[in-house]
């Protein structure tokens, strides 16, 4: 047997007790949330959100501690393992060393149950007794359903109808974890049986999902809503990711030359990536890449700029990277990956030139997920298959190069649920994703007009 | 965070790097299997095995080196966790403590990864290009293609057809490893041919597969089959599971009071089981129990007596507890727990004494399974979730006895792919299973007439 480690694993009392807030250490501080009315700096919207969280996403503490009961569930699962891809490295022929951080061996088989257990309990801890939140693909869905199962709160999903009737193993999933799912547009909502009067067939989108859910929870003095990515809070919880990457390096005994992640709203990326940005403040060479789809190219081609969070204009109003919160990029199967704007901190970093994205087609990631399986055996999500695409590339530089760099992977999820996307591009019906620079231009002619200026 | 640990992981340098053979061992030596024709004594069909693993299928060796070829590929994903049902145990009320070894852990999704790789190696090794197989669940056929692709083999699997329709998801996966995946009975081999002719809409059964399979492998010079339970090198290569356990307990600081996993073939219980027989040899106080479908209870409903391995036939006659081999159980959820029969070994054990069995009903082990979930997180595979429901029960005698017993449950596999029994189950449309009588007395009527009487 080969003495070489395969897995770094972190023993439990080596997990992480504190998340990693970037916010104070910017070069730079963040632009303001405004209010959608207003158009004056706001929070987010209280009767939403409990105060932990609103303090969380504003936060100047350069780490918050992570509760008791959250390190308990977090143990459940994590640490997650830091594998060394050694069987892709000897099939590219490349001198890379290629690591990758595997967040799908949680129950709900993705990240984002990390930000689920948190949000959960700062639910539960304000009195909060309900969560409503919505859903696409279905993997935010399945870890809120997950968290409040741990934390004995109730859980209502209002599920984009397409994918309710599409993916009725990730409904299944999150009904055998005790959540209500409806499908959306619904009757449970004003906003939903508006919709349906309209349109009795209405397929859903996940801006309707969102301002049913919200809806709910304005209505109920009992139940919160709960966001999935996006947010600074949500990026926050997502720094153990991160964290853990960066001892378990240590225990490799290697110093990351290249990280790279998957970015839809920017949780998954961000998460890994902030410890690392802190260094690159400091001084270290690295290279931090995201990676976004070519159908939904929010950094690599949209504008930074004041725009609306979801379709409705319920939500603040943030600065962004963003195709206009009017875009409806084609339907690509990284269903996590199609947010027409992206995560204000990580639009920030990118504004500083902390990080650096890169767009890759669908096409090109299926045939890099399929390499990845049949080397690491891991069928990826669809979403941090384009990643993999990009890990690829920067491994064959390397081959040509003769470079030894250290790349490390966030391999946000399993594909267990996406198979019908890997049987079409298996049976050669996937179709390319193009981007639409049409249906942007028109867009982008409505971003909403800001007059603010920040304070010197 | 409590200091308690949640999960106990070996280090990779401290994972077994030999199987253990428990035949020398036995107080009475296994009775021989015999050929179908000439009930004679005899060895696994020589053009169907490699000469390898003949030899482990009746070595005297007490342990058997595993390849360093072999512990490279088990450490993508070995050794694989213990871990402390915490929640469970508190929901239960219990004062004893559950651990459950997870083999789901594997891309495969099982322990059944265990075998595949290391009957590809050895076939590899003697020049064979490419294996045959059935599958049913698909759960054998999803580990096998993966293993083959890891050893540069190419991989046929003869899936039943109604497997084929209802679960694409496994026949996908199987794809994405590179197999081809026939829908049995198919057009590829002469048997399915024959088959379709008489009937061109068969839904095919496990039995037709198998045939499929070996006539595949017969009637080609680089093809051998591969059998994914049931033989005596399978449960050797399955040791590892229980050797790790025992390890992990160790580290625990704890000493097994009660060892629990599901039979259907019998390689996962028999894995778990027999370093634990060992000491039980030896005097030690431990109780093991083997849980079965009361659809399909060989063991404590059948007689031990000689039955023909597969319904055609082909393979050995055995010296089994078995319902008659053409007995077809009832369609429950759990397809891993169907074969009319059970491992000679794990037969051998019962008959000494050494094991208990059990059977529960389909419908209670959907209960228990959903609540392993709500507490635990992972959805359990319908196999594995037989033997929660009996951990549930064992549990709940130490609440009303007030012992402290520790509990040992072999998750063998996640439920990804069995959603839809969930939703069933959820919906209260899962049809209880019931235990034919009647249908066993006519299948035990055809049972071979053997007079082989083992020399003393």
């Amino acid at each position: 047997m080969s003495k070489k480690l395969t897995k770094y694993i972190l023993p439990e009392k080596e997990m992480p007790t504190s998340w990693y807030n970037i916010l104070p250490d910017l070069p730079e501080p963040m632009p303001p949330m405004l209010h959608p009315q207003t158009h004056e700096p706001t929070i987010l919207p209280p009767p939403l959100f409990p105060a932990a969280l609103n303090d969380q996403e504003f936060s100047k503490e350069h780490t918050i501690e992570i509760p008791d009961e959250v390190l308990d569930v977090y143990k459940m699962y994590r640490p997650t393992p830091l594998i060394r891809a050694y069987r892709l490295e000897k099939a590219l022929g490349t001198p890379a060393q290629i690591f990758y951080k595997y967040e799908g061996v949680s129950a709900a088989g993705s990240h984002k149950l990390n930000t689920a257990i948190a949000q959960a309990y700062y639910n539960k801890k304000a009195g909060i007794k309900r969560l409503a939140t919505e859903t696409g693909a279905g993997q935010w869905g399945s870890a809120l359903a997950l968290a409040c199962q741990y934390m004995g709160l109730e859980c209502k999903v209002y599920m984009v109808k397409v994918s309710y009737n599409q993916k009725p193993y990730r409904r299944i999933m999150m009904e055998t974890w005790g959540a209500k799912v409806v499908a959306s547009p619904s009757t449970d909502t004003n906003f939903g049986k508006q919709v349906l009067a309209e349109d009795p067939n209405c397929p859903g989108s996940l801006g309707m999902a969102i301002s049913e859910a919200c809806e709910d929870a304005f209505s109920r003095d009992d139940t919160s809503y709960s966001l999935g990515s996006v947010l600074n809070h949500v990026i926050l919880h997502q720094s153990i990711i991160g964290l853990e990457t960066k001892k378990q390096l240590e225990m490799a005994d290697v110093e990351a030359d290249i990280i790279i992640g998957c970015v839809g709203g920017g949780s998954n990326f961000g998460g890994l990536a902030v410890p690392f940005v802190k260094d690159k403040m400091k001084g270290k060479k690295i290279e931090l890449i995201a990676v976004e789809p070519t159908a939904c190219p929010s950094m690599t081609r949209g504008p930074l700029a004041w725009d609306l969070g979801d379709v409705a204009g319920m939500a603040p109003i943030v600065m962004m990277y963003t195709l206009g919160h009017s875009f409806i990029p084609s339907p690509i199967h990284a269903g996590g990956l199609r947010y027409h704007g992206m995560s204000p901190l990580v639009s920030h970093l990118h504004k500083l030139k902390l990080i650096d994205a890169r767009a890759v087609n669908q096409k090109a990631t299926f045939e890099s997920a399929i390499q990845f399986a049949r080397t690491e055996g891991i069928i990826p999500a669809p979403e941090p298959a384009h990643a993999i695409k990009v890990v690829i590339d920067e491994a064959l530089k390397c081959k040509e190069s003769g470079q030894k760099k250290v790349i490390v992977l966030g391999l946000s999820g399993h594909g267990h649920f996406d198979l019908s996307a890997y049987d079409q591009f298996l049976s050669g019906k996937l179709e390319a994703d193009a981007y639409d620079e049409a249906k942007v231009k028109q867009s982008l002619a409505q971003l909403p007009k800001i007059d603010y200026v920040a304070p010197k």
